[in-house]
């Protein structure tokens, strides 16, 4: 299965497509400050919960890797700073967070291997760092390969599915999580045709799913995101699949704005609703949908699109998640294997190390 | 209570504010020719079953003032010709057909008294259908008014509502039907903030909705539309009101695409949802909603906004409206009354002659 890149480690640099040009317009950018990686997190450039870990992974191989400290005890204080500027990129995907966690353990190892055997081991905690960078790149494909494999499963063989924003190889780096199933099911002869809501503000199901879909040849009808109650109610739907941002210990689930709404209209419709993602998307320390912080954007995302202004001079909110509680969810599939409610215990057993 | 005038008749013709430009530009339109208030109607320059309805009597009387007709034989030719244009223009607001029915019985009693009386009866007849259609203006002018009375006694004293489209003073010729009520309401001291979804794919709520009220100097907050569930689960929404374009028998009630989902999802957080409509909406004709014939629009209006392409060539739906099944439904507020569940007394009642 052939996929689009979102984000490359490469020898010049770290790689990384602008999602918001797209689909008019494929740019590549090729950064080697990680300062610019933050800056691409935080303004979107790159988006989704499992690609922003990688692309926070790469930031902190680049920034180490371009450190000008002498001594470990430099290379720590640095180390700290790079940790801490990509950390406040942005507050509600957990990958993130996940990823900055791995290397801060990763790191104090080498750092205190280093610290015995002295000279060149600047040089070898530089080079493990940056395979560590890779080795999340490499775990997240091979996390959403298992996630279509297990998902696939779920799905109906033939007939309409809907999804929700992009939780698609853009999203990830792999070939998706909840895209992932769908391709690993029309891979498997499932004769699917996908609904995809536009999602706004930022219109990542109509810029992106849609791309990708259309890529692939995978049959899909482009709808408004109020459409998505009309769909499930006047046609047949299958079963809804989407990401996830970051899953609490109880499966209660924050994914895009937006995915809330389609829960409640698809249980209400019987129809079977899923949620593809990563063990890194779970956060055992939330206990439930309430604590997860709600990143909140600019409202000026809401009065413009793609730089026109579409509103009157008003008040305008952005929140850009919401909570789906896990009563809503029919199952979490993850690489782990499938959860199914009550969450708690095979979402500890998951994400446990 | 001073509100924009969406149709006007004037001496020059027949005057129309193109909603398609708003907010950015306020452009009036003179109309000779019913053929071109047809086109108007049909390209959306005015929306809003009620104020569909009045376009819709101004068209047919646009066309008998300026009728060529020697006779009362020939004039009945070509009203029938003018009622049939104008009726071919959007099929899901009743309103249309309402106003047209109407004319087409005028008409007649008018017709059938001139060919008794003999010379100067055309001149009559074409003052009568002028006068008419300002009447029909007038009504909807007076209905507004009551429906808000009637309606602002069912919303909360303060904190938010919510609404969907423009149910305002641009969809009606008066004070609005949803915003009507809350007009009234904020006028009778209510101190109210409105959650306004933009509506996609014409956007309006952000275009239109949002600009009545930041012209009342009502509060408002607009949000996307796939936030309502958000707003509904995380704020106090008090009610939410909406107008309607077709209500049937039983009370299930065809209105903008949207509209649907926003209700399933008051009912899941208890929220009161409320429509606010002139009796000339209701269609006893039409048992339940799902004989209402529902809209299909050019799905490039859902790939494109204000002329840009937003996403990639692919397959795009779009309904412009949806039913809401009246068991959703917690009142029908009509000039003639409050309608609740069991639906059908009331309002074969209210929309009796």
């Amino acid at each position: 299965m052939h996929t689009v890149e979102p984000i490359r480690w490469t020898d010049q640099g770290v790689v990384i497509l602008d999602q918001r040009r797209l689909p008019g317009e494929v740019v590549y950018r090729t950064y080697t400050d990680y300062r610019d990686v933050a800056r691409s997190i935080r303004e979107m450039e790159i988006r989704g919960a499992p690609a922003i870990g990688v692309a926070a992974a790469m930031g902190v191989a680049l920034g180490v890797l371009h450190s000008q400290a002498k001594s470990v005890a430099e290379l720590r204080a640095e180390f700290a700073a790079i940790c801490d500027a990509l950390g406040k990129t942005r507050p509600t995907a957990v990958d993130l967070f996940w990823a900055i966690d791995r290397f801060r353990r990763r790191f104090d190892g080498l750092a205190a291997a280093a610290e015995k055997n002295g000279a060149g081991s600047l040089d070898r905690i530089r080079a493990a760092i940056v395979a560590e960078a890779q080795q999340v790149h490499e775990e997240r494909r091979a996390a959403d390969l298992q996630i279509g494999r297990l998902g696939a499963e779920l799905l109906p063989k033939s007939g309409r599915v809907m999804t929700q924003c992009n939780a698609g190889a853009l999203a990830t780096g792999g070939i998706g999580t909840a895209l992932g199933v769908i391709r690993v099911a029309v891979e498997n002869g499932a004769k699917l045709s996908v609904l995809v809501p536009e999602t706004r503000p930022y219109l990542q199901g109509a810029r992106l799913t849609a791309w990708e879909l259309h890529e692939d040849g995978i049959p899909l009808t482009l709808i408004t995101d109020n459409m998505v109650g009309h769909f499930l109610k006047t046609e047949k739907v299958g079963a809804v699949v989407v990401g996830a941002d970051r899953i609490a210990a109880n499966g209660d689930t924050a994914n895009k704005i937006g995915t809330y709404g389609i829960a409640v209209l698809a249980r209400e419709h019987g129809v079977p609703f899923y949620v593809a993602a990563p063990v890194s998307t779970i956060d055992l320390a939330i206990l439930s949908g309430e604590h997860i912080p709600i990143e909140q954007r600019s409202g000026d995302e809401v009065t413009s699109l793609a730089g026109k202004r579409i509103a009157p001079d008003v008040e305008a909110a952005h929140p850009a998640f919401d909570v789906t509680p896990a009563r809503f969810i029919a199952a979490i599939i993850t690489e782990r294997g499938i959860a199914r409610a009550p969450f708690a215990d095979s979402l500890r057993a998951f994400a446990g190390r």
